[in-house]
């Protein structure tokens, strides 16, 4: 069996190493990207070209986007030039940005009355999981398919879980960035107290490891705000983005996040303050701006 | 060398299974505790008993404390029958309960005019932990004191960790009990989430353990928010208490924490609601209200 030709329209941070790992794989890839530079970029690499969404999905038998937001992801599908002008009967659409699970499902919808499959696979694991083909993919969509895909989701990814009906990959990845954002406060809380009260925050985060409070976050963000190592990672910017989108799906469905709200709004005083750009660790920063501290220095004023 | 003797005082729910792993290690144990049936108990086991704090110390050589707060350490401590009026010198303290950092290091400073050793050691791990010696134990105080309580520590706990001077033990306890705290506020989120927008919350979970989101409150506590099973484990009650410990100690050392405050706050409402005896997964029935919702019924409104 000859493998699909894969269309694959976003050369970001994420989609490019996504992009060339299925190239390492063995598809053949017709991409496209807003800017002209990683468009070239691949081209040398062995890609073809497109001069635009609808041209890409002409010519492919699965297409990927990778976007940095649901209105990018709406005008590439939609648009006058879009997917669902090119896309023949058949043509299996797989998203795979992070974005509202409100218009994944709308998106899906409308796939379905042009008799074309679609899936939602939002992703994480950030840069290093797209370099390294380790990323986590949460898909919501049809069995069937999640099968045609898999062999393609295996060439970028790792721990890969069917969660459930068009939507689900979206509310997942939602669900995963409540959970990481607020266990970063948790932990900034935790060790800003720990520092504050003289106590040496790297044997607290050690002696918490132990017991109820291990988290990853603890482990790997807890080490680097020791560290003071604030180097993205994943940024507050696009952290800030996510919770933006559970709160608003949570307005959709009924249900009201007190907690992330304010972790949103933390974020977003980062992000207007000028620090989006570091990783999402840096969020103790924040906390500690409030104490007039820093983890690390010990009991000072 | 001889077993040290050991005055035990308080025998709760977790000090009564404490007192009887030290009995198993072959320690002669004097004890008391405020009501009688558990002091009747303890003699029937083999153990000697003493009417008041003083006597105990008296005839201790260590002596251990597991007592519900703050007020209670403090008078048994320095009231007119407490340790310090029998405790002779060179007899080493430990307070076990989970009390305020402020008066464990006010005790360990009194301790330390009378030439008296005192540690402040923490645990966590609950009844289950107590019962089966597998407890955390979190120790403030000097090394010497702590490398001499280390066999008794080992009969009881198994995560021993020295983490500083006095009052670092009830520190790390604090810390500990915002990030266990905030992270089950985190999980009750994404749940709840996931379910008011159609999603299996299982699936969720389950998808969720394998990245950046994993913590073992997202196993077992969101596994015990999935079977709707709240019997404790550990008490929304005792939990708002160490969260009270954790902003009075920040507020002592100046470390605002304003997430720690609003999971407080909810877990104050609940216990006003007459559900301060549920396990502490059961928070998530505070945000289902919110939302109307049930963790496990999916898209009901």
């Amino acid at each position: 069996m000859t493998k699909p030709i894969i269309g694959f329209i976003g050369l970001g941070i994420m989609g490019k190493p996504m992009a060339r790992n299925l190239m390492k794989a063995g598809y053949s890839l017709v991409v496209h990207n807003r800017s002209r530079p990683s468009v070239d970029e691949m081209a040398k690499e062995g890609a073809r070209t497109a001069n635009n969404p609808q041209a890409v999905a002409a010519e492919a038998d699965v297409l990927i986007t990778m976007l940095p937001d649901s209105p990018d992801v709406e005008s590439v599908y939609t648009g006058a030039q879009g997917v669902f002008m090119g896309a023949r009967p058949g043509t299996l659409l797989i998203d795979m940005s992070s974005i509202s699970p409100v218009v994944a499902r709308r998106l899906a919808a409308e796939a379905e009355t042009k008799s074309l499959d679609m899936l939602d696979a939002p992703v994480s694991g950030g840069e290093v999981g797209a370099i390294n083909a380790t990323l986590s993919i949460m898909i919501g969509g049809k069995a069937s398919a999640v099968e045609r895909a898999m062999p393609i989701f295996q060439a970028i990814g790792k721990n890969i879980v069917h969660v459930g009906d068009a939507g689900a990959g979206q509310v997942t990845k939602a669900a995963n960035q409540v959970v990481v954002g607020l266990t970063i406060a948790a932990v900034s809380e935790a060790l800003v107290l720990a520092t504050k009260a003289g106590v040496d925050p790297a044997k607290v985060r050690q002696a918490l490891l132990g017991g109820f409070a291990q988290s990853r976050i603890l482990d790997a963000h807890g080490q680097k705000m020791l560290d003071r190592n604030f180097r993205p990672g994943f940024s507050i910017r696009l952290h800030e983005k996510d919770l933006s989108i559970a709160l608003a799906t949570g307005k959709e469905y009924g249900a009201p996040l007190m907690l992330t709200a304010i972790v949103q709004q933390m974020m977003n005083a980062m992000k207007v303050t000028g620090r989006g750009e570091l990783d999402h660790s840096g969020l103790v920063t924040l906390i500690e701006e409030l104490a007039e501290a820093q983890v690390g220095n010990r009991g000072e004023r």
